[in-house]
């Protein structure tokens, strides 16, 4: 039997995924005639011994398409697994020793696991454990690790939020209105940023930077001043105002805050409470992380691809493909999800954003 | 002084207002000489005498532009119109009478007004009290009037809908969930059955036809019993359950029912408490509407807006244009808006739907 | 073995092929528990018994795919058909008897051929042979068959002609350019006119009025003494200047006529030599007929595949499903295949261009 | 008066330019309080005193917006500029001087030029002749300034050539052609290999590597061995057979050379020569430098723009906004029109193309 490696994805699911597998299939194929094993839904596959195997035909049309054909899961943490009993009950169970008897079992070369934070760090434990022969492929939406330049899915994401802006802003026009887009970014401000730097946003929120609900509600006003009736707001998820408490921010009545929804949804509340502008809100959600990826996060795809099977190949084990500089790298996965890269509020994209008179709401 | 014409939008906004604009302004100006006076802001604007002159220059780029360069209103009622009165209290007046002294003031061959049920329904009205030189271009979103075979915006909501849909689709089938999108359509299910058919949707609910919701979770077992763990539901805003009583559909909770958001929500809702799939829900909201219009409402909005023309300088006056079997005609605008045109539960398009599997709750 | 029915593709691919595909597929074993059998490559495949058993899994994904999952072929006239010899010779055969004997071993419930003109008229010739049981989806990317409002395809290579259009428009404004696209369309101007509408062009030449090259020159001086001083023509391949001889329109050099090029090439060349304007030529070529399909298209192909298998289950062999008026019919393929459907110059269509100042060369 | 600056935008337009213009007038009015003015046509312009004043009001919708608002024009030489005599005929002059003395007459804070090679030769020329208060922003679709990791409007060029990709490959899969598709790139083949790589193309053919044509052919061969009888080959309008010469690769016949159109063309001649292959070619041309900026050149633009007016602010005359490592930095015009950026034939790019199959032709 010829040679083989594995590979799995973890994690919620972004653009470029395919392109990874694909990449994966072909180079350890094309340059080295290993043969690659999928392994289905994340960790639960790896537990559950679900595998496919691949070959340059099963991945021949994959790069423009969205998802990963590998399939994720929720039952994501083989440290903490959710186990139906017999009786029905789910218990939580540590099934990491199982699963590195499995991938022994599989007798690979290496395995590739694509993923974010969480699937990385379970990675990294697997080494810990002695199962060495790992490589990694970061991966999150957001582009908030410290490790590379650019995650796979982030520019594709940033594309469509634009294009959603571009729909909006006709008809925050037309009406008069303020339209505030909610945008994905818990903890990082880079899709908000990003895309309203790129999509002509007139205020910018992100968590990096707690706002001041004055400063945003006097740049409508400036606006209103000069005859400009709407405004649009992009408003990352992890968005907050000053001291981070919407009851304050709607001068004291804490009832309300129960009834408050995400931030974007706050937000539209407090300027609604104060102003007489009318808003309106729209929540992107997953179109953000789905569908076909724009042509930069294919050629970043593929080229983590090959890196990855690089990595193994040359023994670097331990590591993830990385882009640094615009060349790529392999960077110890310890030290990449050790550390998120968030948006600097004195940064010069943060600077290019208030000189071209975004309002960051600091 | 030459001879002139004026135009006005009313209504929410949607794509190919503009192109109408356009086809009129070069239309009136080539063929009859005639200039084109911009009512801004739906019939605020004629109350305000807010005017500005259009001329082909104005118009030269705005056929791929979304929204309307005219300016929309919430103040759209003349016969219900909020004024506000110098103590800042705002009193309910009929301002119509004004309106139409301010449109003969403006002498004008004729007046287009381009707009949905309400604004056609005032445009009636007007023409009733005397303004007789009134004609229509219907504009709605949900292609819901029973005058035209199609309204302009609508092909580019069903474009922005079933992109959606295939963004969406990747990631339910990676992560294997129920994925609900819910879309315009208050009355009439259009957007949500053509999007449903031409993205590939595996339950479609509209407001024609209460849905039973143990039909829709039929339909998530059938595929799921196939292996296939993941469905795509498009849920029309004003799509209702049997009975049109949520409380009922989760089992009697009426104290659920307050909370309950839109329709998609809701749907979302009662699935989960009823089954163990991972439902996510997605409102479009406003990306529906906003943004360029696709090839073929830039096309009808063209057609639509020389044919206005054409009802002013042929005496067609209290006509809509209107395309019938794609032929452009004049109907008389009190029966445009009499009746609002609906989704046949029998008809082709629900027959060609249930033909490729999709379940409509029926 | 349960019954049957078969489906081929023929002549040049479209968009909406698959949708067609999936929803015979879907709608055979949904509604009536029939198989589908796909022949490949056209009638080539029904010669060389290259066949391919289809079901709902594997056109589960194709509704959004362009070009055709079966297949087309250059070997596509059963009547005609190049054989090649032992000796490596080509000659030129009837199979058509030998086909019809293929058909008749297949024992399907009915055959459904896809495709144009050419593809219609040899599924005719099969009926008067005796192998009666076919019906029909026309499919021409040019919507020239009289039998049928609109065909697959033709919806999509217009939004990707006005695409091109926008890019270019940008490009000849900055440098004051003539900007000619060249479009499908060698015998009907559909693509050309309703693109032209819908993408602003200022000059759109179409097969069916050979054009006055002073009428074209007057134009770009007509809106360059605006001061514009760049034009957007659309030009259909098989557009001709009047007397449909170039060599006259570049002043009797006859030698020259040889050397030029396409429809657009060729204009480009006549004005290079009249006028000082600076001129570029853009062949669109395959992008208009290859890759994903509208909504629209989405919409009408699966609505065909659905009234394709109503045809079979009725019995109204001979007939090809149609629009009409918006509603689906079934036609006989004799009627279909008959007559082009053309523009006509003092149509709706062709005023409408008019009316909004583009130039017809006429 | 208050204080202002300069921009002006030469050679061939891309996406982007705008985006520039608009990020130079607002951080100079927001930040700084200086008033813009546009020197339309690029030197000509400045020649011709033809001059806009810039407002926030006027470049408030343009970054979407595809081309130049300030023009461009072939008359970029102001060393060697085309003067039409009185007598009709033109002579080229130098005037330079003249320009010079313009520039000092609209006495700027700085002069923001913006352009590929040949226009930043003609700043940094200025500058030697004293007029020193210039800085520049690098523009090039084809991404081949050594100074930048990236140029304006070359990822929109990427984009735009991968969606032709998808759209040409579902059509050359369908009637197993091979696919030839000719993309900018006289010089550096940045977008044929990187649009390649993102777009699954087969082969992939650059300026910096002579192909070897029976490499390329056994590419073709290698897929049909496997039943793949399509292919996708995406060709730099700078790439050249090995030896460069095509009458040797035709085998000899010297008199074919004349009558060979561009590199596209031309390889298509020869495979048809060579092989059995049915062959098709389309040139993208000026589709890839026109319309919409995709976000990525959106936000370039912006973060160029605002840089080059921090390069006014602090002095730094005599440079370059560039992107060196994702950081914006200044760098000596002489030194970004020094030297082009070209593929190398061993770098990680093309190799990351072998390793996925893509046939280079060495």
């Amino acid at each position: 039997m010829s040679k083989r490696i594995g590979i799995l994805t973890g994690g919620g699911d972004c653009p470029g995924l395919n392109g990874v597998i694909r990449a994966v299939v072909l180079h350890a194929r094309n340059t080295h005639g290993w043969e690659t094993v999928g392994i289905r839904n994340g960790f639960e596959g790896l537990y559950e011994q679900q595998y496919v195997d691949l070959d340059p035909a099963k991945v021949q049309t994959i790069l423009a398409r969205g998802g990963t054909m590998l399939g994720s899961s929720n039952r994501a943490n083989p440290f903490g697994y959710p186990l139906r009993m017999p009786d029905g009950r789910v218990e939580i169970h540590d099934v990491s020793s199982r699963c590195i008897a499995n991938l022994e079992r599989l007798d690979l070369q290496g395995l590739v696991v694509v993923g974010g934070d969480g699937t990385m760090s379970f990675g990294q434990k697997f080494i810990e454990k002695g199962a060495t022969r790992i490589v990694g492929v970061p991966k999150t939406i957001d582009n908030d690790l410290e490790a590379t330049d650019y995650t796979i899915g982030f520019q594709t994401a940033v594309e469509v939020v634009v294009e959603a802006l571009e729909r909006l802003a006709t008809t925050a026009e037309s009406h008069e209105r303020i339209m505030i887009v909610e945008v994905m970014g818990r903890y990082a401000g880079w899709i908000a940023l990003t895309a309203g730097l790129a999509g002509g946003a007139h205020v910018v929120l992100v968590p990096e930077i707690e706002y001041d609900i004055d400063k945003v509600i006097a740049a409508f006003n400036r606006r209103s001043a000069r005859g400009v009736s709407y405004s649009i707001v992009v408003c990352a998820e992890g968005a907050k105002p000053k001291g981070g408490d919407y009851a304050v921010a709607v001068k004291g009545d804490v009832t309300k805050q129960d009834k408050l929804g995400g931030a974007g949804q706050r937000l539209a509340e407090v300027i609604t409470e104060r102003t007489e502008y009318e808003v309106r809100t729209t929540v992107l959600g997953h179109i953000q992380r789905g569908g076909t990826p724009c042509a930069f996060d294919r050629e970043l795809a593929t080229r983590f691809g090959v890196k990855a099977v690089d990595l193994i190949a040359s023994g670097q084990f331990g590591h993830v493909a990385a882009l640094e500089n615009n060349k790529l790298v392999g960077k110890p996965i310890a030290k990449a999800v050790k550390k998120l890269k968030l948006v600097d509020p004195h940064g010069e994209l943060a600077r290019s954003a208030r000189a071209v008179g975004i309002e960051l709401g600091d």
